[in-house]
């Protein structure tokens, strides 16, 4: 299983003739083979098209058959984990164990939202059967649930080369909701996502699904991910990455004719409050759970804790200095790409000279891509007064901010904004005190953790991973994980006055899916 | 109760300096007292700042809590619907019974989305329960449900000065969410939104609930609606209106530097298609429904039937022949206002003059404010290649279009972009051979109709008002209507190893709400 460098536009390759590009090894400071073809506007055409035929075949799948869909790609990428692993570790610096285990969870989020999709009660059906008679006006029969978009444009991140690339969440809630997915693949990876990507198109072929169920394009520039953005076919958008990159592509999406709307997750600071009480009962294991909340992954998780609140003591201030030393004596990480870890260098020599920020750990760093934390502090008044300290480093460097009191907590918590997380560190008494806080917590993130760590997502049912602005560019209305994730590539419709045989099968009568519905106001899975 | 013209900021008054205005009654082409003051930025500011100070409150509130303050606004409605009607119908020209029957309407949204609220599974409550010993991870207890958004701003429209204004559906449905809402009052109807304004505001002050849970802000032009959607601390926007206003407004909420949705309804063309075999059956039956769905309200409603595709036959034409006479017949109605009927007039005067269009009704009109139907002709061909015929005109003016089979009808329906309804009326046999068909126009509209009439909408759990792009700025993604309508005001979150003490109630084991939630994958209102 090798990749051989042109775009997938469904069964067929990209057309030669855009700049090319090969992936590179961090590690080794060197390009990987092959060539790779960026995509050209006609195959942007192409994948379009193709995307828009084959949606109205996959609107009428069941949610079964999506199902069998999904874990037809699930089963390959199993099948196909160590080879895979091993292309990705090349491509990213990404430790194998943990591209094996991000396999695993792309695995069980395809599984998942394949029986989500099979439940089928994510649709909402609900049915209002007719009264003739009802005074002053008959009431007709009315019945509506979700259906499918269409064709769903899925950027791929850098950082996630499998869980949010290219059989990512994005891609597998979209099938699960019966949209054809058209990836752009990160150039970060794109050994990683051709393989994938040819992964997926043996189980549309194996399930005869059509052709434009999926493409994957490649591009070394910005050019074909804006065109399919703007491409009048491509119905929505999902994305994970940098808060620039998503606004831009938000931007472009709003002022298109038809605007469309744009699912981006930007990442986010993840605040972390620590109160006293927490650092009285438990300094020891603090220090351990955010050092190594912190560091994983050369710091380049979106839910990395890029802030962290603490009131001054004597305590914390112990807290700080433990925290520092095990911070100086972490061995540095290699980063994703060169860009990411010029990024990080600038984002960090800059923050070292805004006035009032001081440099608390500052570890060492000699590899061509390499990253060691840079971690810093200053006072609230500082931070409040700063607006560059609230936002993001991409990377190993946190900030932490010191409060007089407890006041001083809540005005910084009450400061900041959307995050994809906010954590709070309570003691034993103090916690149940902490009403006001975690309301305002609430107000700011898409998820909220007491006495645990924002790193580590677990993929459920409940999962909420998305924020206010600029965690996410929709506000927080909706998760990029989790099977609620399927509710962003669908639309409601209503049908009035339809008799059995020209309705979905979901809103039949006797109701053939199983589903749960909600019938004259009332949830059944009984025929109507 | 009569209006005394000025802004209502919470419990206070805006302040003057703004510019004045008086109502209009169209019938009488008079001026109604007293004058309006425009809100200024000071009371933008004002009541962006109340609503920010009562949104946690409101967010607290428990859905019974927030029903009772609904029902309570319904009950005031009801008491006053004389003196509600009568200013009411002075202002827009809408007769007497519809603005009694739309009092109605009003207050049974009110009352179902307050139960909605009470009720509580709009908030899809969902527990995930820990596995400590779970391998190779812990699983961590973590819940999640919608919370509010915070502060909703909502556009009064011209055509319902209930249903869709000051306390019609998007307050309604933003009350029962738990946000508070400030109303920019539609300048066509000012002493009605004055007077529904004061009886929320007596509702807000029964229930003791804060200031700032309601303001409603005038305004002659449009400086204070851009204003208010520029505003930091609002945080949705809801729209009835035209596509040009609401298009604006959503540009404008997209390039604030955090974006906020904007929900416009903005009207749209509503095709019906006719099919032979219902004109067989029914001709003399579908030109008295197709002459009342278009004419009621003198053809202001925003599911007015205004693009009608036939088939050409003998039949067909004579359909049409009787509809043209039943048109020319009907008596002028009087617009909503002198701007709308100045819109209709350029609108109709222009279509006359597109090439291949010819008028195929034209009734009399005298009234300074009448109108009176101008519908229009053209074949398929003409149709598909001119843009503006598929756009809408604002009255009593609809299109229709001929085809010359089954083929050309479908490629007409493919054509269109997204409109609120389509409808189809077919033939007792012809029915079930319509799948093709049905599916075209369940991709282009929010409600599809067989056999019926779009106009006269069912507020139910089941109802939808939206629909593609230009039908509402959110591609149909939600509805205005219905109880669906709440969700448009809420967020996800997730709260992670939180003990019940800190939880929301609705998240709490004992469920003391009695919600019905997903707890580890099965739906239950049982504890947890």
């Amino acid at each position: 299983m090798k990749p051989d460098g042109a775009s997938l536009i469904g069964f067929g390759s990209g057309s030669p003739g855009g700049a090319t590009f090969r992936a590179f090894n961090p590690v080794k400071d060197a390009a990987i083979e092959p060539l790779f073809d960026s995509a050209t506007l006609d195959d942007v055409a192409r994948a379009a098209l193709l995307a828009t035929a084959a949606a109205p075949v996959l609107a009428r799948l069941s949610g079964a058959e999506r199902s069998h869909f999904l874990q037809s790609i699930a089963d390959k990428l199993e099948m196909n984990a160590v080879a895979l692993a091993e292309r990705a570790t090349q491509e990213t610096a990404l430790p194998l164990p943990r591209c094996t285990s991000e396999i695993a969870r792309t695995v069980g989020q395809l599984r998942l939202y394949g029986a989500a999709a099979e439940r089928g009660d994510w649709l909402d059906a609900r049915i209002e059967t007719a009264q003739p008679e009802r005074q002053p006006l008959p009431k007709p029969d009315h019945r509506s649930m979700l259906r499918p978009l269409g064709p769903v444009l899925v950027f791929g991140s850098s950082n996630f080369p499998f869980a949010y690339s290219v059989a990512g969440g994005d891609t597998a809630s979209a099938f699960a909701a019966g949209c054809p997915v058209i990836v752009k693949a990160h150039p970060a990876h794109p050994g990683t996502s051709e393989l994938v990507g040819r992964l997926i198109l043996q189980a549309v072929k194996e399930h005869k699904l059509p052709e434009g169920t999926f493409s994957l394009l490649f591009d070394a520039g910005f050019e074909i991910g804006q065109a399919l953005v703007k491409h009048p076919l491509i119905k929505a958008v999902g994305f994970t990455g940098s808060l620039r990159g998503g606004r831009m592509l938000a931007d472009l999406a709003a002022a298109r004719p038809e605007p469309i709307p744009v699912y981006a997750e930007m990442g986010s600071i993840n605040p972390v409050f620590i109160l006293p009480g927490a650092l009285a009962e438990r300094r020891a294991a603090l220090v351990e759970g955010l050092h190594s909340s912190a560091m994983v992954g050369v710091g380049q998780f979106c839910t990395n804790p890029g802030v962290i609140v603490l009131r001054r003591s004597a305590e914390a201030e112990l807290f700080v200095k433990e925290l520092a030393a095990r911070l100086t004596a972490t061995p540095e990480g290699v980063m994703l790409t060169p860009g990411i870890r010029k990024n990080f260098v600038a984002g960090t020599d800059g923050r070292a000279h805004v006035p009032g920020v001081k440099v608390v750990a500052l570890a060492a760093s000699d590899a061509a891509c390499g990253a060691a934390p840079v971690w810093f502090e200053t006072d609230a008044l500082n931070f409040l007064g700063t607006h560059s300290l609230a936002e993001e480093i991409f990377g190993p460097s946190s900030l932490i901010v010191w409060c007089k009191d407890r006041a001083q907590m809540l005005t910084v918590a009450r400061s900041l904004e959307g995050s994809l997380t906010a954590t709070l560190h309570a003691g034993g008494t103090e916690a149940k005190e902490q009403g006001d806080l975690v309301d305002v917590l609430a107000a700011k993130a898409g998820r909220v953790i007491l006495n645990g760590w924002p790193t580590g997502l677990e993929v459920s049912h409940a999962t909420v991973h998305g924020g206010p602005y600029p965690a996410t560019s929709d506000g927080g209305r909706s998760t990029s994980v989790g099977t609620r994730a399927l509710h962003r590539w669908a639309r409601l419709v209503c049908y009035q006055n339809f008799s059995d045989d020209l309705l979905p099968p979901e809103l039949q009568n006797a109701n053939p899916r199983g589903l749960q519905r909600l019938v004259n106001g009332k949830w059944t899975s009984a025929a109507v």
